[in-house]
């Protein structure tokens, strides 16, 4: 653990998830709360997403006790994927797994965040979240990782997106959000943006997703695809509460620079035409704890496009199916057309999107490089 | 060795430069006739790539007998540079070295070419080359890396681009020189292109760089930087033989697709605005073997920005100074705007030019990938 210098002072940044990766760190999904009927779904979405992975990267997949007999059994097959043993509250690897930061000498290191479950006792989703604020110390001193220690900064890795170039994007609804750092004024998040993430530019974006239990996570609304170049979740319904933040995202990024003075070029991609909500015969299949946020039949879900993840030789994007299809295909092609050097891969995500979040939340890159 | 099946058909394809890669191929420099004053600054010029593409991937380096010291000397204090013993005709890693390919599970293999000097008893620069041709197959054994034999079929590296999507780049200048495969028609030719690229279309540019001794190799006149989006070496003057042969390029670009049905994006990179020549005190230093294509003061060499590598995270961007450096800047300004997730480092590399090449012959990439 490196305690007395920061990733700024040492010659470390973020790179972007559009360099190459030496793999990315999942963990198996089981929380009966968060995934319907015994994780069957979720399960099969992570295996499908876990084997698209790991055609081009070492996937790295956490797994519990008891979790460990279905990842055998859908996992044990595929070529590149590493199951480990360990106990976790959840399976958001975005959000509890370290940030990895590299130098120009091509050395990588990991950063530990303060995880409180997205707000803690203001707003946090369940009631202790013990072992997911262990897992990136865990995970990094198992893989050989030297690391930064940022706590008792609190931040999720989903709460954050880097150029590789010293430009973050980031909301204002997650990062100012009572439940995060209250006694941190927006400058000093600002400042701990800086030191732990190498940058020189962060980009406030005041809203996220409609309805998104992160307190609005950048990832899911607006992702870097290359440096200069994001795509923004949109929507042209005015009666959609989406309309105004997206345009409220839009207005920041037409107006802003990045870290090295270029304008930014913003490309829309529409969220699903139609909201995905809970249907009463999922809920049935939850089984919450004391303490834990729960679902209700009807309620819309942050479904959004923007929460694909970058593997080494394609994007992983959401797809949601139903009426939605032809969304899907909208999206599909956007994306193909914007990221030429990669494969576009729709996967059917609704089981992830009932968890709360989606492909880039169960997800964390891991750069390519050197450990020492 | 893979002898009764193809790339083709078995599924696998040459990726893109610009994909991620496990690390690069390179050989010492020693040879007398190709490097003046026992290698002095040509053996600066390759430490200092060898140290940019360390930064982002491994570097194996041949190294031989006699060059050890030196070897040792400049690179040992480097860290991701493996240097091993080979004994080698010259340093021209693209040309001699395997081509890699790989498949959609991430799978590499390399393919062996025959190679004879770039035309061997009919315009082949030098008189032997057993040593050369046996080094593809040496690496690749020493590595791990299953291996097509392509041979009898003459290649050279630097004589292919893929755009990693079925499309290939490649020169008639180059491809139908008697001195390659004097009994295969284009179409044949075009045949092996597809069995050991896995490729679906060949696009054949007529001509390459003016007084290029390679037969005009499209390595150093036109690259993909993406799938759909070339850099094309380009001059305005119509008195210069380049013109006529970078238009003849062009024109065919333009009236093409590539093997997706996309128009290619063309991007102009102007040649070095002075001719650079061979200095009469350069020419003192070679000491030219029987049956070794010489060197002439005042001869021109054929420079062009085009001859770059892409590494993991940088451009590595020939740069010829003197009179040449508004040039210079010009080049590292139009990469700089077309590889914004890369650092563009100009390198200076007049002393690789007199050798004959520049960065991209002495480099062979290596995807990213496993070998089993």
């Amino acid at each position: 653990m490196l305690q007395n210098t920061t990733p700024l002072s040492d010659g470390f940044f973020m790179p972007g998830e559009f360099e190459p990766q030496r793999g990315c760190l999942m963990v198996w999904p089981e929380r009966p709360g968060s995934w319907p009927y015994e994780a069957r779904e979720a399960r099969k979405a992570f295996a499908e997403i876990i084997r698209k992975i790991a055609r081009s990267e070492e996937v790295f997949v956490a797994v519990s006790e008891k979790g460990e007999a279905s990842a055998k059994e859908l996992l044990s097959q595929v070529p590149n994927v590493r199951l480990f043993r360990a106990e976790t509250e959840d399976a958001w690897a975005r959000d509890i797994g370290p940030t990895f930061v590299k130098n120009k000498e091509g050395l990588v290191r990991a950063v530990n965040w303060e995880f409180n479950a997205w707000g803690g006792a203001y707003n946090g989703l369940y009631a202790s979240w013990e072992k997911d604020n262990a897992f990136a110390q865990f995970f990094a001193r198992e893989q050989g990782y030297e690391m930064y220690e940022a706590a008792p900064f609190v931040l999720e890795g989903g709460a954050i997106h880097s150029d590789g170039q010293g430009t973050v994007l980031v909301t204002e609804a997650c990062l100012l959000s009572p439940g995060r750092n209250p006694k941190l004024s927006k400058e000093e998040i600002e400042q701990k943006l800086f030191l732990y993430l190498g940058a020189k530019k962060v980009i406030w974006l005041p809203r996220g997703i409609y309805n998104d239990e992160t307190d609005e996570h950048v990832d899911n609304f607006c992702a870097f695809i290359r440096p200069g170049e994001v795509v923004l979740a949109w929507t042209e319904d005015v009666n959609d509460p989406q309309y105004e933040m997206s345009m409220a995202g839009l207005r920041v990024l037409e107006a802003e620079t990045d870290a090295c003075g270029r304008k930014l070029l913003v490309h829309k991609l529409p969220v699903p035409e139609y909201p995905v909500c809970v249907k009463e015969e999922e809920l049935c299949g939850y089984s919450f704890e004391e303490g834990e946020d729960t679902r209700e039949a009807g309620e819309r879900l942050a479904a959004s496009y923007v929460n694909f993840y970058f593997s080494n030789d394609a994007v992983l994007m959401p797809a949601f199916g139903g009426e939605n299809e032809e969304s899907d295909k909208r999206a599909e092609s956007i994306l193909r057309k914007l990221c030429p050097e990669r494969e576009v891969l729709p996967i059917p995500a609704r089981a992830i999107l009932l968890g709360g979040g989606n492909i880039h939340c169960i997800t964390q890159q891991i750069p390519l490089g050197r450990t020492r």
